[in-house]
């Protein structure tokens, strides 16, 4: 499941569009330097001048940064601030663009004070939807992950009954996901029962499953790096009226918010469009959360389905819908999908069917 | 296993020893947010006036932390830096000394437009030992970590034979660990055989164990938030008598390590007698990481023990010892105990006998 290290080059050269010829670029978030290098550890910097591309790592990923980013020169640190200050050094750089949002201001004020002369410009933009679209081999991937968390569920979905631990459903779904290939799963698994499914992030507990609870699972899997993440909320037993009504709303939310995506529309009118469905039926307090975000080698990851954001849509984003209610104290509803931009609407590629289902 | 509220006054006192009165502290760290407060939730912020406290969350987090944080004040957010914003124009705050190591340059430069006229001072130090020494119920943690994770282990290890992949051995500890109790694992299991151990931080892949290989399992367990730490190396069938000899020396610079260990010793001295141990045998070049560091709320934390740390082993501490030798491309073997630091030595918490175990 290695990436082909052809893109490489190409996502090196995407990310210096716009920026001046003879800037040097310092990434620091390890996705985006493994986005750009096929490195997988942590921990690492990547510098880019307008010829040449170092990879900086601690002595503990030398010898897996060889063999994962062939293409690149890899440097060897013993801490990164040193590292960083070194190659500048040898190249002569008298300016630096870093990725703002990855370093932290203590290491930039220790970079300030071991790069002397050396102007330090922060850099945002570039960095925030630098993964947002993704290719063919990315898509594959997270076709892959949610098939295998879609199974992986459907297989434990029989677990679902009164009297079982929200922790003890939530560790069977992630042996299934990793026994079906998942290397990892995407995000520590919600299974919130009852009262529980009131916190839209939960930590699965003790809490054994009761008649009439809603029980919500939000779960992920993780194939070459790519995740999914889909969220089922079951009713088990008997579902009141209320829970239909709330059920059907959320549903409406999530169905709307999917049929208004296509390439070209933004991300603020999506979370527009399932809020509004919610507001007008008086629930639209206890939807305390965006209505999605981008999904690839994070879980959470650029652009953000939220109020108000200006990012358009693109064929090739893969963003996530998942409207919910909350009611505190009592319990709540999110239906959640994962799916992929396209010229004319969205193809979903989770894969759990999202109608009402009483266990 | 949620914390006892008790802790957490006394925590917030100590954080403000030797900071102005008056100061505010912003702290940013969610580890730090939950070892002052006991909310486990990610995205908060935590401001810290003289006679008040404030968390900060979003609207996913408000209900957890009104119950975990039953003492603090809670503030809700859209977004963080709006958030700290209002808060400091409610109480008028002129300073606040900011949590440095947590705060991204992006959200400072935000943070500094929307708190004009407000003094932004980064702080480091406080923050880097907060944490170090434990208290009894921090300790019981950890020990109940160590005693699950061990006790997986101990089952797990019959798998441990030719034929069997490295993903397969990884997925069965997690397994059990959590069978046993853990709420999650500390880290991403690591489990290497062959080749693979030479690199220090490898992935468990499809690579299965061979006759006469080296197989290194590095894991962890969590309790009430608190991580284990230990790795051990086994070798498969036969050994070589490099690896003998390799394995020898080891486990010398790790004893050698622990027997070093107690209050008043630095972490540097700890780094250099198990360094020069594998240096006199002219190993020094194949230990490519630090001796060992701080377990807790977080798996690495300080103190760091590696070449040259002053900082001084106190009473509660809770440290590995885990030296190393990465042959490139040919095998590795790392030996790791989680100990707790005491007046005339240390106690070993972690659980598994590092004798050289031929399997």
């Amino acid at each position: 499941m290695r990436p082909d290290p052809s893109p490489y080059p190409e996502r090196v050269r995407r990310l210096r569009v716009g920026l001046s010829e003879t800037g040097v670029l310092l990434i620091l978030n390890a996705i985006n330097i493994r986005y750009l290098t096929g490195f997988t550890g942590g921990d690492g910097a990547l510098m880019a001048g307008p010829t040449w591309l170092v990879l900086l790592v601690d002595g503990r990923y030398v010898t897996q940064a060889r063999g994962e980013a062939a293409g690149t020169e890899i440097f060897e640190f013993r801490n990164r601030v040193d590292g960083i200050a070194a190659v500048a050094h040898q190249q002569g750089i008298g300016q630096i663009d870093f990725e703002s949002p990855a370093l932290s201001v203590e290491e930039y004020l220790k970079l300030q004070e071991g790069l002397p002369g050396v102007e330090l410009r922060p850099l945002t933009s570039v960095f925030h939807c630098l993964r947002a679209v993704k290719d063919e081999a990315e898509i594959a991937r997270i076709r892959e992950a949610a098939k295998i968390a879609g199974e992986a569920l459907a297989a434990v979905r029989e677990m679902i009954r009164p009297g079982v631990r929200e922790a003890e459903i939530a560790l069977e779904l992630e042996y299934r996901m990793r026994l079906g290939g998942a290397e990892k799963v995407s995000f520590e698994t919600i299974v919130a029962a009852g009262s529980n499914t009131a916190l839209p992030h939960a930590t699965p507990g003790r809490r054994a499953i009761a008649d009439g609870d809603c029980v919500m699972i939000d779960y992920g899997a993780v194939c070459g790096g790519y995740h999914s993440d889909e969220t089922c909320t079951y009713i088990v037993g008997q579902a009141s009226e209320r829970q239909q009504e709330v059920y059907r709303l959320v549903r409406e939310a999530h169905d709307r918010a999917l049929g208004a995506i296509r390439s070209g529309v933004s991300c603020g009118e999506i979370d527009r469009i399932a809020r509004a469905c919610l507001e007008d039926a008086g629930l639209g307090g206890y939807f305390s959360h965006g209505t999605g975000h981008g999904v690839g080698l994070d879980v959470h990851e650029a652009p953000r389905l939220a109020a108000g954001r200006e990012e358009i849509l693109r064929v090739g984003m893969v963003v996530t819908v998942e409207p919910g209610i909350y009611l505190p104290g009592v319990w709540g509803i999110r239906i959640e999908d994962t799916v992929l931009v396209t010229e004319e609407g969205c193809e979903i590629l989770t894969q759990t069917p999202k109608k009402l289902t009483i266990i």
